[in-house]
C-alpha cells in the first residue's frame, strides 16, 4: 500500500513541485504519492502546480474552523500523512491530534532558535539577520499543537553571511528545504522515522550530516535554479 | 604592537590549549600573545597550562566583587583583549562594560539556542539532546552583561546523531571549539572583525561555512585527539 499525503501550502508552491519532483514524474517511488494538496490561497502557485499534475486540490479558510471540513477533506482522500510545505496559518488542534506522528512541517530556521507565532515566511529570514548569527538552516519536525514546537526530525545548517539580505538568504535555505523535506518525508512514510509513545523522534533520518547537505547544495540542479528565479520574480 | 591577550577559564584548559598552539610555540604569531590567565578554581588545568608556558596567573573568585582586583591584574598585566575559554562565571560588569567590543566568549551551542543563565558545561548537551534537535555547534561572541548574549561573531555547526549522549556530543562539539576559537580571536585581535558603536559586528571572519568546518573536523589532529583523551579521563 502506498502512503497517501496531503501536502498544505500558502506560497508559491516550490517545496511541493520538491515533493513532486521526488516522489512522482516519470519514475513515481513505489511506496508514497502525493494524494491531495489544499491552501489558504486560492491564487497559491502550490494549488495551480497541483492542478497541472491532475492531484486533487481544495482552498480552505485556514483557520482553527477549518477543523470539519479539512477532517472531512483528508478522510475523502484516504489521508496518511499530512505535509505542511510553507503553511503559513496553524492546523486546527483536531486534526493535528487526530494524525499525531502523521503530520509534519518545513520551517526556515534551526528550531528552537527563531521559531513560533508570527516567525514564518521572510520574517523569521530578517530576525535571523538581525540577530547577527552566522548559522542558519532548515528544520523538518512532526507537528503539534503548538506553532513549531513538535519533536525534531531532521536539520540542514546552512552559513549566514556578512552581506547577506533576509531575500538572499532565503533562497539559501530554500535550497537545502528542497533537498531536506522529500527525504523526511519519505523517512517517515516508509516508518523510518517515527514519533513514540512519549513524543521521541525513533528510527533514523539519513544523513544530518552538513557536509552530505552542502555537497547537495554545490550540485546543479536547473529545476532548482528554476524555482529560485520564479521566487525572486514574484 | 602585539595585542595582549588575558585567558578566563575555570576547566581543563583544552581550548587554552588551542589558544597557545595558534599564537605560539616556536613560530609565534607576531600580532598577538597570550599574557594573563585567570581562573576561578585554583586546581583548573587552565592555570597549570600556563604556568608550564610561563605566562602570569591568578586565581580570582569568580563573582561580582571580582571587579576591582581583575581590574588591577588587566591593567598590570596591559590587557588589550579578555577571551572567556569555558569560563563559567559571569565577568563583572564594571570589565565587561570597560573591555566592550575586547571581551569574548566561545558558546558549545549555536546562540540564541541553548544559552543564558545555568546553560553551561555538559549542561548545555544534556538541553540539545533532550531537545531532540539534529544540529548543535559552537558559538563566539561579544560579551556583554548579559549570559551569552552578546554579538555573535562566528559560529560553526556539529551533527547530533540519533545515538548522542551528552558526552560524545561534548566532544565532537569541542573539536569545533579548539579550530574556531583562535581563529575568531585572532580576527579581533588584529581588527578584522570589531564591535561598532550600534552593537554591530562589523568586518568578516574567515569561512563560517559548515563544509570548510567539516574538512577540518576529518582532520587528524594529533593535539586535539590528545585533548579529548585527556577530557575523557576527568
Amino acid at each position: 500500500m502506498r502512503t497517501r499525503i496531503a501536502v498544505l501550502a500558502s506560497g508559491n508552491g516550490s517545496n511541493l513541485r520538491a515533493l513532486f519532483r521526488f516522489f512522482g514524474e516519470g519514475a513515481p517511488l513505489a511506496d508514497a504519492e502525493i494524494a491531495f494538496v489544499a491552501s489558504n490561497r486560492s491564487e497559491s502557485g502550490a494549488l495551480a502546480l497541483a492542478r497541472e499534475r491532475r492531484v486533487a486540490t481544495a482552498v480552505i479558510t485556514g483557520g482553527e474552523d477549518d477543523a470539519p471540513v479539512l477532517a472531512a477533506l483528508l478522510d475523502q482522500h484516504r489521508i496518511d500523512l499530512i505535509v505542511l510545505a510553507g503553511y503559513l496559518r496553524l492546523v486546527p488542534a483536531a486534526v493535528a491530534r487526530a494524525f499525531r506522528g502523521r503530520i509534519m512541517n518545513i520551517h526556515p530556521a534551526l528550531l528552537p532558535a527563531f521559531g513560533g507565532p508570527g516567525m514564518y515566511g521572510e520574517r523569521v529570514h530578517h530576525a535571523v539577520i538581525a540577530a547577527g548569527v552566522r548559522v542558519s538552516g532548515a528544520t523538518v519536525h512532526f507537528v503539534d499543537e503548538i506553532y513549531d514546537h513538535g519533536a525534531c526530525i531532521a536539520q540542514w545548517p546552512v552559513p549566514v553571511y556578512a552581506g547577506d539580505t533576509a531575500a538572499t538568504l532565503a533562497l539559501r535555505v530554500l535550497r537545502v528545504e528542497h533537498l531536506l523535506l522529500p527525504r523526511a518525508v519519505h523517512a517517515v512514510a516508509t516508518g523510518s522515522v517515527q514519533l513514540d509513545e512519549t513524543g521521541r523522534v525513533t528510527g533514523s533520518f539519513p544523513s544530518p550530516d552538513p557536509a552530505a547537505a552542502y555537497a547537495l547544495l554545490a550540485r546543479e540542479d536547473a529545476d532548482i535554479a528554476r524555482d529560485i528565479t520564479r521566487l525572486l520574480s514574484r
